[in-house]
C-alpha cells in the first residue's frame, strides 16, 4: 500500500485537497466502501418498482431481520442500501425527516426526486467541507411520484442519477451484465423478480441463500411500499431455482 | 509496528479519513479495544433472556462489585460491555437517559430497538466527524419488548446486530463456537446458563472463578431485570462444575 | 505524481497558501476537475442565446433525463455545467435561490450578471478561506437582460468572463477552434446550432450520440428559457449529420 | 526514547488516536505521571476509613501545610491525590463543587458512588476528544455513605474501581504487597494505621519522616472527615517506629 | 523549487509563521500574483487624476468589457487592479459598499484616503490571523477629496503609499522609469495620458493594443469619475502611435 | 539542539500531549523562561513579609521605575515577578481584578490563599486545554491574611506552595542556600533584610548595584504593603555593603 | 536558513510553543522585523518631548506625507513606529480608540502609561494564544501626562519600558551609542533636537535627507503635540549639517 500511497503523493488525506488532476481521492476512497457492501438491485416495471438485496448473512445464531438492507422512507419511498452500516442507517433517518417535514409542511407526501436531492445535498456538502468524512454508502431510492415508477442511485460525492434498473455494492458488474441483455422497459414486478435474482444469482456467483434474500415492491395500484415476507420471498427463490435446474439439464442434455 | 504503521500508509490516524480500499482504520483499530476486553455473553431464551460476564478480578482488595459489566438501564432492559470501561460507562448513563426521557415523554417504557438505534447513531456519528475517536467499547443490550426478548449487538461503527446468542470480548471466538453448536431456540433461562457458563468456560481456558461471574436476567413473565445475587450465582456455578467433573471423569473412563 | 509533488513543493495542499511565484495550486487543481467534464457549449446570437452540451451517457440502462447539464435558473436564464456533479446542483441550488430572492425583495426578475457576480464572490470565498475546498466545476451562465443576450463563464477561482461563444469541459479547445474560425455576431439561433454542433462533433471526435445531446435557448422575442425536445435536437441533429454526410461525399469527390 | 517513539509508530501523539492493538497511548503516558507522584494509600475498616500520605518535602524552608495531598470534599468525604499537583487541584475544585451543588439542589450530602462517577466521567471525555490532554493525576475518594465506609480509586482513563485497601503513587506496588498480606475486612481504624505506616514504610525504602506523613480519618460513629493534627500523627509514627525498632532486635537476636 | 523550499525552511506555509529574519513569505509570495498581473497606471494631474490599464485579451471571443479592470467605486473615485481577478472584485466590492455606509451615515462622499485605510486594514488582517490568504491582489485608488487628487497604492501586505504617478502588475519596473524621467506635477490630464501610454508601451514591449487599453479619469472640475468610450481611447491611441512613427522616422534619419 | 529534540522525539511540541514517562515538556520548557528571569526573593518574618527583587538595568538611558517587578495587587498583598514580563503583566491584572471583584461581592480584601489559588487554577488550565501556551513566568505572592504574614510561590504548571523563605529566577540556587543556613523564623523584617540582600549578592556574584534593587513589605502592624523608596532602600544597601566591607577586612586580616 | 531551522529544532514555527531553553523564537523574529525597519528616536526634555525619524523615501514619484511614521493618538499623545507597516496603522487605530473610549468614558484625557499598557496587553495576547501571529512592529508612545513628559517602548512580546531617550528600527545601536554619550536629563526641545538629528546621522551612515526626516514635540506649556511642518524641519537640519561642517572643518584642521 505504501507505494499506492507514495503514488498519489498524500492528496489522498483530506477531503479539502483536490489531486493534481482534479481528483478527489478521499470520495474515491469512500466508494471503495460501496465496492465492498452488499448488493443490492433496483428495477423499474411497467406496473411498480421492485428492490432486491443478498443479505450475505454469516453466522446463523444471527436474527436475520436484524440485517436490514432495505428501509422503508414513507409509504411510497423505499431505499436500499449498501456499504458502511452506521452511515447507511444515518442517511435513512434523514430520509424519514425529511419526508416527514414534507408531510407537516405541505400535508402531501414528497416527491422522490425533490427527497434523493436533499439527500445528496448532503453528501456533497460533506466532500467539500473539512472536519468529517464523506458517507461510505450508496443507496438506491425507489417508489411512485406522479403516477411514475422512480428509480435513483446515490454516490458518496452526491452525485444523482435514474436508472430503468441498476444494483450497488459487490456485485454491481455481475448484475449490470444481466441487465444490460435482459432489461425491457415493458416488463411487469412479475417479470422483473426473476431477472433481477438471476443478476443476484450471478453476482454471488452460485452461493445463493434464500434466507438472506430481502425483497421489497412499490406497486402503482397502491403506491405503496410493501416487504415481502419470508414465505413469498421463497416462492420466487424457489421458481428461480427450479428454472436454474430445468436450464441446467438443458445445458447438459 | 513501525512496519504496520508503513503499511497502513497513514490513513490509520484519523476517523476523518478512508484508507485506499475504503475502510476506516481507526474504527477497526476500536474493534481491538473490545477484542481485549472481558467476555459478555447474552442468550435469548423462550421465557426471557440472560446475559453473563465474566469479570477477571486480578486482585483480593479490589471490591467485585466494583467491578461492574452489566447495568440496568431500564427495569426491562440490561447492558453488558467489555471494551474501554471509562468508555462504556459513558454510553450506559446515556442509555438511562434516553430511556428516562422516553418514560417522561411518552409515559412509557422505551423499545429496545429504538434504543439501540440511538446508541448507534451516536457511535456512527463519532466515526464520521473529525475532534474525537469512536468509542472503545462493544454493548449487548438485552430485555424484553413486546413481550419478546430482544438482544443487540453494537460495535464501534455504530453497526447494530440483533442475535439468538452472542459475544464480545476476548472469548468471543471461542464462545461462538459453543452456541453454534448447541443454542437451540427453545431453551429456557434454565438451561441457557450452563450453556453460557459452559462458553465462558471455554473461552477462559479453565481459568474459572464464581467471584468473577455477574449474571442478570430478564424473565418474560415480569418483564423485570433482575442481576443474580452471589449465592445463586454460586449454585449455577457448583453445578456446572460438578456436570464437568462428571464428563471429564466419563472421559478418563 | 510523486515528482511532480515534490516539484510543487508541498504548496499545493491547501487554499490558503500561496507558492513562491505567487499561485494558487488548488484552484489549479480544481480547474483540471473541470477539463474531465462534459463539453458545454454557449453561443449568443442576435435573436437570443443558445446552450449545447453532450452528455456522454454510457450506460443504456440509465434514464437520459437524469444527466441533466442544462438547468433552468429563473425564466430568462439558463446554466450548463461542466466538473464535479454534486458541486454543480449545489452552485445551480443557490442560483435559482438567488433570483427567486431577487424576485421577492424587488418584484423584478435578476440581471444575469448580477447573479454571476454573487454565484463568483461565493466561489471566490472558498479559495481565501481555509476548512473547504475550491467548487470542481465551471458554468455557463445564459439569458436575456435588458434585452440583450448574456453569456457569462466562471471558472473555479471566481473569475468572471462574459463572451460571444464559448465551451467548457474536455472539448474546450477542439470547441474554440471551430468557434474563433466560424462564429459571427450577426448570427441568429438557427446558424448557431449548426456551428455548435459541428464544433461539439469535433470535440468529441466522431463519436456523436443524438440521445446524448442536450440543448437549450433563449429568444430574445420572448425572454424565456426553452430546453429543446428530443424530437427538435432530432431534427438538428439529422440535419447535421446530413450535412457532414454530404460535405465527405464532396470531399472524396 | 526515539526507538519507543519509533515503535509507537506515533499512535502515541494524540487521544483521538487509536493504536492498531487498540490502546490509547496518552492515557498511558498520562497514568506515568500517576506512577511518579507521591504514594498514598487508603484503607477501609469496620468503624471507618484512612487515608496515609507520604509528602516527600525537600527543603525545610516550605511550609508543610503547603503540600497538601488530602483534600477535604465534603464533611464526610476527603480525597488523596497523587500526580500532577495542578490538575489534583482543579480535579478537587471540581469535586467540591458537585457536593455543594449536590447539597443545594437536593438538600443532602452527596453519595460517594455519584461523586466518584461524576469525576469519572470528566475525565473519560477527556481521552475521547480533541484539544486537551487527559487529568495526570489519580484520586482516591473516601467516605461514608448510607452508614458504609467506601473506597474508590480512579485512574487518567475514567476508571474507576472500589477496593477495601489500596494505593495510588510511586510506591504502589510496595504497598499493596503489604495490603495483601496484611489486610482484614475486620480490621479496625486502629489496627489500620500501623499496616499503613508500615506499607508506606517499605514503599520509601526507610526514608521515613514523621514531618511528610499526612492522615485523615473519616469514622463511622461521626461520619465526619478529620484530619489529623500533627501530634496525632507523631503517636503513631512513634508507635510505629518503636514497633519495627523491637522487631529488628527480634530479627538480630 | 525544491530548493528555494528548502532555503525558506518551511517558514512560508503559513501566515501566522514569521521566518528567522522576520519576514512572512505568505505575504512576499501573495505580491508575486500582482507581478503577474496586467499592467496598470495611473497619474496625478494638475486638473484630475488619470488610470490606464493594459489588459491583455487573448479571444477575439471574448467581450472585451466583460474584462473590467477599472472600476468605479463612488462618482468621485475609481480603483485599477492587478493579480488575482476574484480577489480583486471582492476588494472592490468592499470599496463600494464601506462607501455607501459613508454616504448615508454621514451624508457626505467618502474620503479617498478614509476609505484606502478600511481596505488596507482589512488586507491586513489576513495577513495576521491564520485561517486564510491574504489578498493576491494590488489596487490603485484614485479620486478627489477636498478638492484635490489623490492616488493611492495598496499591497497584500495592507501598506498603503500614495504616489504622484505608479504602477503595478507585470510591467511597474518599465513604466516607472518612464515616470521618473518624465513626470511633472504640473501635468495636465492632456499632457499625462500620452506619457501613461508610452509607459504602457514600452511595458509590453510594442505589444501594444487599441481594443485592450482601458482609460478613466476624474476630473477637478466636475469631481465625477468617466471611463472613456473607446472612441475616445482610440484618439489619444492613434495620436500616441503617429508619435511614436515619426519619433522612430527622426531615429532613422 | 536537534538532538535533544530527537531525544525528546516530538512530544515536546504541545501542551496536550504527555511524553511516554508522564511529562509534559512544554511546561518544563516554560519553566526554563523563568529560570532566565531576574531573581526575587521573599521572606517571612514574625512581624511581616519582605519582598526584594535585582532589576538588572543595563541602560542608563531607562527609566528604572519602569522595570517594575514588585505590583501591588491589593492593599493588603503584593506580588514580585521573573520570566517573560508581557505574562506577567498579564497575571498581575488578572489577580488585580480578582481581588477587586472579591471586595465589591463581598466588601472585604481577598484572602491571600484564595487569590492565589484562583491564579495557579488558571494557569492549571493552559497546560492542559491546547491553542495557548503555559505562562512563561512565576510569582512570589506576599502578604497579610487573617494576622498571618503569607508567601506563596507559583509556577507554569500551576503548582501553589508556601514557603517560610523563597526565591525565584536566575538567582534561585544561590538565594536558597543562603536562605537555608541562615532563616529562622522568629527573623523580623529589619533581620530579614539584610539576609535577603545578603542572598541576592551571592546570586548576583558581586555584581550588586544599589539603584536596581525593588523592596516592599507588608508589616503585620498595619496590614498595608509599602514599596520602599530608594532612599530607604540605600540605607540598607549601604548598611549591607559596610559589612561586607568590615568582614572582608577580618577574612584578610 | 536551512541549518538555522535544524539548530532551531523545528521550536520556531508556533507561537504555541517554547523552544527547550524556554524562548518563543516567534516572538524573536517579530523583534526581527522591527530591527529591519526604519529608525524612529524619542527623547525626554525638560520642556517637553520629541520624536524624529527618518523615513527613506526611495522613489521621488512617492508622496512624502503618505509615508508617516509618526501619528497623533490624542491631542497630548504621539506614537512613533518602526516594522511592519500595517500591523504598524492597526496599532496605532486601536491606540485612538482607546483615546476616545476614555474621554467619551470619564470625560478627560488618556493617561498615556494606561494607554501602553493596553496595548501592550493586547500584544502579549498575540504571543500566547495561537491562530495568529505577534505584532512585527514597535512603537514610541510619547506625550505629558500630570505635568510631565513620558516616553514608552513597546516590543512584539508585549514588554513596555519607560525611557529617558531610546530608538527603535534598524538604527538603534548607533543612536543608543550617541545618546548614552550625550543625553543629559535637563536638556530642553532645543538642545535634544540637534543630538536627535545627530544620532540619527550617525545611524544612516551619512546618507541623510532633509525631504526624510519626520519630526514632532509635545510641549509642556501646552501639552499639545505638533507635528512640524517641513520648513521647520528644514531650518533644524540645515543648522545640523552646518554644525557639521563646520566640525568637520575643525577636525581636518
Amino acid at each position: 500500500m505504501q507505494p499506492m500511497n507514495a503514488q498519489m503523493g498524500g492528496y489522498d488525506r483530506a477531503i479539502t485537497v483536490f489531486s493534481p488532476d482534479g481528483r478527489l481521492y478521499q470520495v474515491e476512497y469512500a466508494r471503495e466502501a460501496v465496492k465492498r457492501g452488499t448488493t443490492a438491485v433496483g428495477i423499474k416495471c411497467s406496473d411498480g418498482i421492485v428492490l432486491i438485496v443478498d443479505k450475505r448473512i454469516s453466522s446463523k445464531l444471527l436474527e436475520q431481520t436484524s440485517i436490514e438492507k432495505i428501509f422503508m422512507i414513507d409509504e411510497h419511498i423505499a431505499v436500499a442500501s449498501s456499504g458502511l452500516v452506521g452511515d447507511a442507517r444515518a442517511l435513512v433517518d434523514r430520509a424519514r425527516v425529511e419526508s416527514q417535514i414534507n408531510r407537516v409542511t405541505y400535508n402531501e407526501s414528497i416527491d422522490i426526486e425533490t427527497l434523493s436531492k436533499k439527500l445528496c445535498d448532503h453528501m456533497q456538502t460533506l466532500t467539500q467541507y473539512g472536519g468529517a468524512r464523506p458517507y461510505g454508502t450508496a443507496l438506491l431510492i425507489a417508489g411512485i411520484s406522479e403516477d411514475t415508477p422512480r428509480l435513483f442511485e446515490t454516490d458518496p460525492s452526491g452525485t444523482l442519477l435514474e436508472y430503468k434498473a441498476t444494483a450497488i455494492g459487490t456485485g454491481r458488474p455481475a448484475v449490470m451484465k444481466v441487465f444490460e441483455e435482459e432489461y425491457d422497459e415493458s416488463m411487469t414486478i412479475q417479470n422483473a423478480i426473476p431477472m433481477g435474482l438471476k443478476a443476484l444469482h450471478a453476482a454471488t456467483e452460485g452461493r445463493f441463500d434464500v434466507n438472506n434474500v430481502e425483497m421489497g415492491v412499490v406497486k402503482l395500484e397502491n403506491q405503496l411500499f410493501e416487504k415481502m415476507t419470508k414465505e413469498d420471498v421463497k416462492i420466487y427463490v424457489d421458481e428461480f431455482e427450479a428454472s436454474i435446474a430445468s436450464s441446467e439439464e438443458e445445458t447438459e442434455e
